[in-house]
């Protein structure tokens, strides 16, 4: 039997996604759990195995047909050993994911962090499919990246590269979760978004955050919203995310000259607060010649960008 | 005739180093030209056609025997045309400088800028020789770098990649050459050493950088000198060239996750005022885990660097 399908597992705090595609990545069924992070670490392999077996149900596809599969789950994690060490949002300590899927099915299976996963599905089926080197930053939670170097996923010696968040734009910055001060991070995460909200409310420097946060959790979510309506502090903090956001981009333009920088994750959606400011300060500070040529353009896969880019692992390995 | 040996050319501001190396790139013979910049462009080249005759002249070798020549050059540059745009240290614009050594000798020629040289010179020859991912600081006139990824030069996707001075460390800092403020460049080359010390003769802050200033041109090495004796200020301006420097690494650690930092450069020779300081900051601010694995090391190439970089580059592209 032609092995000629593939599986991609997008593993995530919530939930799990996964996803069985033809050769061409082309999704042909695809199952949600819930990850049941509450329930521990055994819990979540079995609900990683039940949504295998799930997604195969609902097509006529055998197991057997399986090439192999991809995972992508929040690090930090060792690639080679296909182990998941630990993760701020799930239970997980030293999970030898790979081992257990393969024993488990027989499949050949492979690891790589969320935000590599993310970079990859983009290349592979979404806005970077031109582009051999190109760089993804999500700005969601945290700030993350995956980087892309000649259609393949670069990830270091010892597979943590990437972390474009901790990257220091600002010395005397606020403390970052990473335990650094002035991680990109710490200015332009949905996290800091929300936390210089919180200052905002503590100086009483904004009565529309105060007001909507008496009814609502404190989230950049309510900030932008604070934002449509013109609140002034809500408008300064998204420019300043924007400005060290623009910092970040141009010095990763001018450390890769990479050919295309692909902005996502949940922040994104109130791009109409930072994203102008973002392109103009990177326009400012990046050097000529790599940032005429970058194209900087926004992720296209949206919630299916972890899933794809599963997939796009699991057909990438079996090539390369 | 069996084609086994190599050319590389080290072409710089005021001289041209032209080595001959056999097949494991041992070098046979050496020559040094000025490259008489004076005299312009079309005097450069002769000088460069010049530096290749003599070093064979030196030797019994034939020109028929050799399989490429390799050429590291200030930029911007373009890799893939072999084009030398222009350069500060050298009056060249426009100068095909691949094409007219093809045309005068008949041999495979390959160009790439002085710092990738540099990294592949140390990988290939020098320090790096156990690392395939590895990255290399110059920290001199400027601060340059050059990126090896899996063991070949990553120079992005028009050649302009490893710009790591011009990384925004501090959006506050000094305004740097490029137009850029607060670039790594601005706080740790050798100019910006030199400029704070400049500074401090115009506030009054060291008697003794100001003393030294009277017979010798000002520069990092009379910085080094009052340092020596003790002047306070002078060691404040390497801490400050270090503390940045330490900034600039740790960002890399962790956007790279690289097996192996090499500083170079002849700032470096300055090393016991800053590079404790430097290493101190990058252990405080990069993530444990690639913090932990990174070597960091210094160049062992010395003048050769480029040479016998141009060389790995001649090497390296005809086995790629």
């Amino acid at each position: 039997m032609t092995k000629d399908k593939y599986i991609g597992i997008d593993l995530g705090g919530t939930k799990i996604l996964t996803a069985v595609a033809d050769d061409n990545g082309e999704i042909i069924a695809r199952v949600k759990l819930a990850t049941e992070t509450e329930l521990g670490q055994e819990r979540i392999k079995k609900n990683i195995f039940k949504s295998i077996y799930k997604v195969l149900e609902k097509t006529d596809i055998k197991i057997e047909k399986i090439k192999s599969i991809g995972i992508g789950s929040p690090g930090p994690l060792n690639v080679e050993k296909g182990i998941i060490y630990e993760s701020a949002n799930l239970p997980i300590k030293n999970m030898e994911i790979v081992d257990l899927i393969e024993k488990e099915t027989g499949i050949n299976t492979y690891l790589q962090n969320d935000a590599n996963t993310a970079a990859l599905g983009e290349k592979v089926f979404g806005v970077g499919k031109e582009a051999d080197d190109l760089l993804y930053i999500t700005i969601s939670t945290g700030v993350g990246g995956g980087i892309i170097i000649n259609g393949k996923i670069y990830y270091g010696h010892t597979g943590n590269a990437g972390e474009i968040g901790h990257m220091t734009v600002d010395p005397t910055g606020p403390k970052c979760g990473c335990g650094n001060y002035g991680c990109l991070e710490s200015f332009s995460s949905g996290t800091a978004i929300k936390n210089m909200a919180k200052k905002a409310i503590e100086n009483d420097e904004s009565t529309l955050i105060k007001k909507l946060a008496k009814d609502q959790k404190l989230s950049a979510k309510l900030v932008a919203k604070a934002a449509a309506k013109g609140d002034q502090k809500a408008l300064d903090i998204f420019a300043k995310a924007g400005y060290y956001l623009g910092i970040g981009i141009a010095n990763l333009v001018n450390i890769f000259n990479p050919e295309m920088i692909i902005l996502g994750g949940g922040v994104l959606k109130a791009k109409e607060y930072f994203l102008d400011r973002a392109k103009e300060e990177f326009k400012k500070r990046a050097l000529k010649a790599p940032a005429d040529i970058v194209k900087i353009k926004e992720a296209v896969l949206e919630d299916e960008i972890g899933v794809k880019g599963a997939i796009a692992l699991a057909m990438q390995k079996v090539e390369g």
